[in-house]
C-alpha cells in the first residue's frame, strides 16, 4: 500500500505500547487497560490552519502546539498524561511537512510521557484534532465548579505574552525569543495541574483569555454563591514587552489575550502560605491576582478604585 | 458569550452523565469511570467536506455517518460503545445546519447508547472527528492479526452496494432507498462485533474495501503463518442493483469498494456450523467467501479457475 497507509507508518509508526497503552497505532482500535482506582479525563481539541495558528507557523511548531494545547486541558483538571489519539487533514501527502510535524508533536509527547496510541489521516485543508486521555485518583479532579466566595483567584505565568507576541508577528514587528516560544511552543503546566490537586477549589486553562475563562470557572462555581469576583490589576504578572506596554494596552493583554495555556485557579485562603512553595517545585510562577465573592459578574480594581473591563474580553472563535 | 459557546450548548449540552461517563461537556476534560474487568478501545476517524461524502450530503446524514464509521471501528474490536467525542469545523455558524447535524448524530448515538461526553467546535472547511471509546472484556478484543491457516474467510451483509450507490449518485442517475441508505446511514456492525468475541480469530471493518482490509488482516497475521487466502468470487454477497451488474463490474465493485462499514472477519472451520444463529440472532446476513492459506497475498477463484484482481484494490486518500 502507497499514500497515507505509507506516511503514518513512517512517522508514526514508533507508537509503543506500556503498562496503559496495551495495543496502539495498527489495528481497528487501540486497547488501553485503566489503572484500578483512577478517572480517566478525556478532552479533544481542534486547531486549523489559519484560524488557531498563523499560516506561516513551522510544522515542527503545529505539531508541539496540537498536542500541548490538549495536555493544557488535563493539566487543568490535575490529570496525568496517558495517550493520545492524532487526526490529521491535510492538504498532500507533503512528506516534509509530516516529518516536521511530526518531529514536534512527538517532542511534546515525549516530555509529557504521552503515548500516541492511533490515528487518523485525511486529504483536505489543513487542520489538526487530538483527544488526549489522562488518569487521576477518583475523585480527585480538579474542576470549574469548586469556586466558594473567598477563595484567592490565582494564575500562573504572564498572561498576555502569547496574545502580544502574536499581535507583533502579524505585525511584521520583531517578537523576541521567549516571547515566540510561549506563543508557538506553549508549555502545559501538567506538573503545576498535579500539585495543585487537593489544593485548589477550581481550576481552568487560559485559552481564551483571563476573563472569559475564569468567567466559566464563575458560572460553575454560581451555585456555591460564588458568581462573581474581584481582581487587582496591579497584581496581574507582567515582564518584559508585556511589562513595558502602557497600562491600558497591557490590560488588555493581560485579560482578554487567548492563546497563553497558563492555569488560573482558586484556593481557599488557609492554603495561601503553601503557594511559594508550589511555585518552586514546579518551576511555573504563581500570583494571587483577586478575590471571589458572591456579587455576579468581574470587577476590577487598581489603587485608585475601579478599572473598566476591556472592550473585548475573550476569543470567539465565530464572534 | 455568544457564538461558538452558544451553538455547542443548545444542541450538544444534554450530554447526560451515566455509570460510565462521570462528567460530559463543559469543563476542561470528561471524566469517566472504566469499568473493573473491562480493556478501553478507542478510535478517532476523520470526515471532510467534499473527499468522505458528497458536497450535496444533508448534514443529518453527515452526522450520522460521522459517528457510524467510529463505531464500526469499535464493532471490529467486538466492543460494547461507551463514550464518543464530537470536534467540528464549520465554515460558519450555521445553525440550521448545526440542528440537523446533531439530530443525525444524536440519533445514531441513542441507537448504540454511546453518550456524548464532550468535544470541541472550530471555524474552517467543514470537517467532522469523531473519537469513540468502548469496552471489551480485558484480553477478549477482535483484532486483526489472529487468522491462521485453514479459517474461513467470512464477510457480513453486501460489500460493494455502498461504493455502487455511491457512484451512481456521481453519475446523477437513480439510486434506490435502500441503496442510498447504506451509503448515507451505514449500520455498524455493533451487535455482531459482540457476537463474535470469542468466535472469530480476526476481524476488521471494511471501509477501505474488502481486498484491501482483508489484506490488512493477513499482512497482521503473517506471523502466523497466515499471510494469504484465496476467495471464491461465486460466493460473495449481491442483491438488487449490485446483483443485476455484469460479473466483472459487480467484482471491481465488491472486492475494491469502500464505505460498507460491513465486518470481515476469519472463523476457525470448526465453528461454521454456528454461523446461521449468529446471523439470525444479529439480524445481519454472514456469507463464508475462502479460506486463509499460507501462501502469500489473495487469489480468486470461480468455477472455471482463476480470476484476475480489480485494477484498483483499494482506496487511498493520497492515491
Amino acid at each position: 500500500m502507497a499514500g497515507e497507509f505509507e506516511l503514518i507508518r513512517r512517522y508514526f509508526s514508533d507508537a509503543r505500547a506500556d503498562g496503559f497503552v496495551q495495543l496502539a497505532v495498527g489495528d481497528d482500535c487501540a486497547l488501553l487497560a485503566p489503572s484500578p482506582g483512577m478517572q480517566l479525563t478525556v478532552s479533544t481539541d481542534t486547531l486549523v490552519g489559519g484560524v488557531h495558528f498563523p499560516a506561516d507557523t513551522s510544522p515542527a511548531d503545529i505539531g508541539w502546539k496540537a498536542l500541548a494545547v490538549n495536555l493544557s486541558d488535563l493539566a487543568a483538571c490535575g490529570a496525568t498524561p496517558r495517550a493520545c489519539f492524532l487526526a490529521i487533514t491535510l492538504p498532500s501527502a507533503d512528506e516534509s511537512f509530516v516529518a516536521a510535524f511530526a518531529e514536534g508533536f512527538r517532542a511534546c509527547a515525549a516530555k509529557h510521557a504521552c503515548v500516541l496510541a492511533g490515528g487518523d489521516t485525511t486529504r483536505g485543508p489543513l487542520s489538526v484534532t487530538v483527544t488526549v486521555l489522562g488518569e487521576v485518583p477518583a475523585g480527585t479532579a480538579l474542576l470549574r465548579g469548586g469556586a466558594r466566595p473567598g477563595d484567592l483567584v490565582c494564575v500562573s505565568g504572564h498572561p498576555g505574552e502569547a496574545a502580544l507576541a502574536l499581535a507583533r508577528w502579524q505585525q511584521g514587528e520583531r517578537v523576541d525569543d521567549e516571547a515566540q516560544r510561549r506563543l508557538l511552543r506553549p508549555a502545559p503546566r501538567v506538573l503545576l495541574g498535579d500539585a495543585l490537586r487537593g489544593m485548589a477549589s477550581a481550576a481552568i486553562d487560559i485559552s481564551d483569555g483571563l476573563l472569559a475563562d475564569l468567567g466559566h470557572v464563575l458560572e460553575r462555581s454560581a451555585g456555591n454563591g460564588a458568581p462573581g469576583a474581584t481582581l487587582q490589576v496591579d497584581a496581574l504578572p507582567a515582564r518584559g514587552a508585556l511589562a513595558a506596554l502602557p497600562a491600558g494596552t497591557r490590560l488588555q493583554y493581560q485579560l482578554a489575550g487567548g492563546d497563553d495555556y497558563e492555569l488560573c485557579f482558586t484556593l481557599p485562603p488557609v492554603r495561601q502560605a503553601q503557594l511559594p512553595a508550589i511555585a518552586q517545585a514546579t518551576g511555573v510562577p504563581l500570583a494571587v491576582i483577586g478575590v471571589v465573592d458572591a456579587q455576579p459578574g468581574l470587577r476590577l480594581r487598581d489603587a485608585a478604585g475601579a478599572v473598566a473591563l476591556p472592550a473585548r474580553a475573550g476569543w470567539e472563535h465565530f464572534a
